[in-house]
């Protein structure tokens, strides 16, 4: 049997750099827990617009479509602002989601304790947190025709079509209520059935799964302002949260705030099984590409290992390599280790991204 | 010359409670300041519906247009959660805004000293905060056509338009930018250009209008989730932000939490100016319905009175009143008077919302 494929992607900016630490940790499974995996690389974004014009090339797309699962690091910067529209870096991004069909988007909310106090908000609202945001990633306002800036009478209309069919908001439901089974068992669902009658569908089929398969899991429904709240008052109050595209956009950018680790917090995007069993997917930090820290070895390097680590649970079944990952990073930075954008005021002296990364590794 | 008038639509839930405070503080101005104005009142919401079958009555919507200034209560409640669409409460809310194009929704999110600890955020993160959020309020996604739950297959697809012409994003900026003045001089502007044509358009629109005509104002841009990070970050980096219908509604519910002070936040939707040089005018509290307390004397009318505050500077060009009426509400807090909503655990005895209002015309 051929060993798992991986396509790394590491993309601009800090892409490169926080990428380099997690290939290192590839190889350290690959050399000390046998678990070796076939690694290719490739272009994305801006780096892919720099080489071939376009920010996702024909031939990375059909190798992100065989592999068993893909590692992004970051797209953009200033360098492409000025770009039309469909030469943006980010639309590599959205093209991958697209035709992978990677339709549900995890992004884990949670609160680093040694981190805590990074967050905006008062320790005790904070301390603890860990939310499961699934955010709808293939379909909404995000992809829905008709699209553009037209002539309408005498000036410019700009359109875009939020679109969500019985079926996609089926899927991500239940990708939504099967999590929430492995967690805290409840599921709140946010839209604005109250303006959108998209959101009146989407709490409608949202329910009907639930009743139908998941009458076991806690399931409430919120209107996205109120959600946006709710989050903001008392975080804790959600496990598992289930919304579209675009809300869940802002609002798993919001939630991610929230917990003061930021620079620390991955995501998976997954689709349906392929035929060895494995869902599509790809795994990428939430933050940016941070273009103003590139190239001088200041980037934190975590959020990128802990999208491995993801990987390891979502992709290859190995959740207890997860978690041993996972509690390699809570153990660095409980023992104080900090890169530039972790520090307070204590004149702790920051680590590079590389000596993070060889930390977690030592820590392994 | 006849008085100016008003028209009160208190609504469903705790919208007649609060009301009722504001109206005492319009008898107090025609008493004590000589300032009356022609009162009427009607029904709005759930009471409307109640009454005829419609959340907003032909009648009530061409008083509506033919008043100075209307002042709302709030929309909703359980009873009326599953009438058809077209039916709820929230309906009567949206005619009234497309209908009297009320397209510039003002929303201060200010950070009340005395209830700062309120907030989930750290007292230094929003001590002293006082953003404008200036919300596009009669398009986008809210009204945009095609909309609706349709057959497609053998499944059912639900359809949302988002829509913006240059010169409906060309009159909110100008809104914002003429606010920015009065303020701190400095806009910031949200949308999803990366992801949306709709953003694209808008974000020229409005660097356009500011290169023109209001190249004194510092202009920044900003994506809707960015924006969500950094208010939640810190806010208090922003003066004035401008979005459209749908971010607005969920940023500036977000930025209302942030202060501690969600019951306590008016807000003023205004239109073009009427032949008497006034703005069409709708003035409402941030705050909804809060059934659950309703009818029970619990209820904060601070947003609701800070709402009639708003009318006296938007529509009544009363700019010190409005201060005058401001000033009692923070002497009333300063001085410790806490409706049920804004006890900690201090064992502080609360006052009824009539004792507050009263209090408030006392502090006059
Ligand atoms: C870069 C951008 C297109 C993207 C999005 O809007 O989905 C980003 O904000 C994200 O959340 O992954
Ligand atoms: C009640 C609802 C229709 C309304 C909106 O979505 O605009 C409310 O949330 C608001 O912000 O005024």
């Amino acid at each position: 049997m051929s060993n798992p494929s991986l396509l790394i992607l590491p993309g601009d900016g800090i892409g490169p750099e926080v990428m380099a630490e997690v290939v290192k940790i590839i190889d350290w499974y690959g050399a000390k827990r046998d678990m070796p995996f076939d690694v290719s690389e490739d272009l994305v974004g801006g780096a892919a617009y720099d080489a071939h014009g376009t920010p996702l090339h024909d031939d990375t797309m059909a190798r992100a479509q065989e592999v068993d699962a893909v590692l992004l690091g970051a797209v953009g910067g200033p360098a492409y602002d000025n770009l039309d529209f469909s030469l943006k870096p980010e639309r590599g991004l959205l093209r991958l989601r697209k035709e992978m069909d990677l339709f549900a988007n995890l992004r884990p909310a949670q609160c680093f304790d040694a981190l805590a106090d990074f967050s905006s908000l008062k320790r005790d609202v904070v301390a603890g947190l860990d939310i499961m945001i699934v955010r709808e990633l293939t379909s909404g306002v995000y992809f829905g025709e008709p699209r553009g800036i037209f002539e309408e009478g005498n000036e410019r209309v700009g359109i875009n079509t939020q679109r969500y069919t019985e079926s996609e908001i089926d899927r991500v439901a239940r990708a939504a209520f099967e999590l929430a089974r492995r967690r805290g068992n409840k599921v709140c669902s946010m839209e604005k059935a109250n303006v959108m009658e998209s959101g009146i569908l989407w709490r409608e089929v949202v329910q009907k799964v639930h009743d139908a398969d998941y009458a076991d899991v806690e399931l409430t429904h919120m209107y996205a302002d109120a959600g946006a709240m709710q989050l903001t008052r008392w975080p804790k109050q959600f496990d598992v949260i289930v919304t579209d595209n675009l809300f869940g956009d802002i609002l798993s950018d919001l939630a991610a705030m929230l917990t003061g680790s930021l620079g620390m917090l991955p995501s998976a995007s997954l689709g349906a099984p392929m035929a060895n069993g494995r869902p599509k997917a790809l795994y990428e930090p939430v933050h940016g590409s941070a273009p103003d820290i590139a190239g001088q070895g200041k980037a934190n390097p975590i959020a990128c290992i802990l999208s491995f680590a993801m990987a390891l649970r979502y992709s290859f079944d190995a959740g207890d390599e997860a978690t041993r990952l996972e509690k390699a990073v809570e153990k660095v930075l409980a023992d104080g280790l900090r890169t530039a954008d972790l520090l307070g005021d204590e004149g702790v002296q920051p680590v590079s991204t590389s000596e993070m990364g060889d930390a977690v590794i030592a820590a392994l």
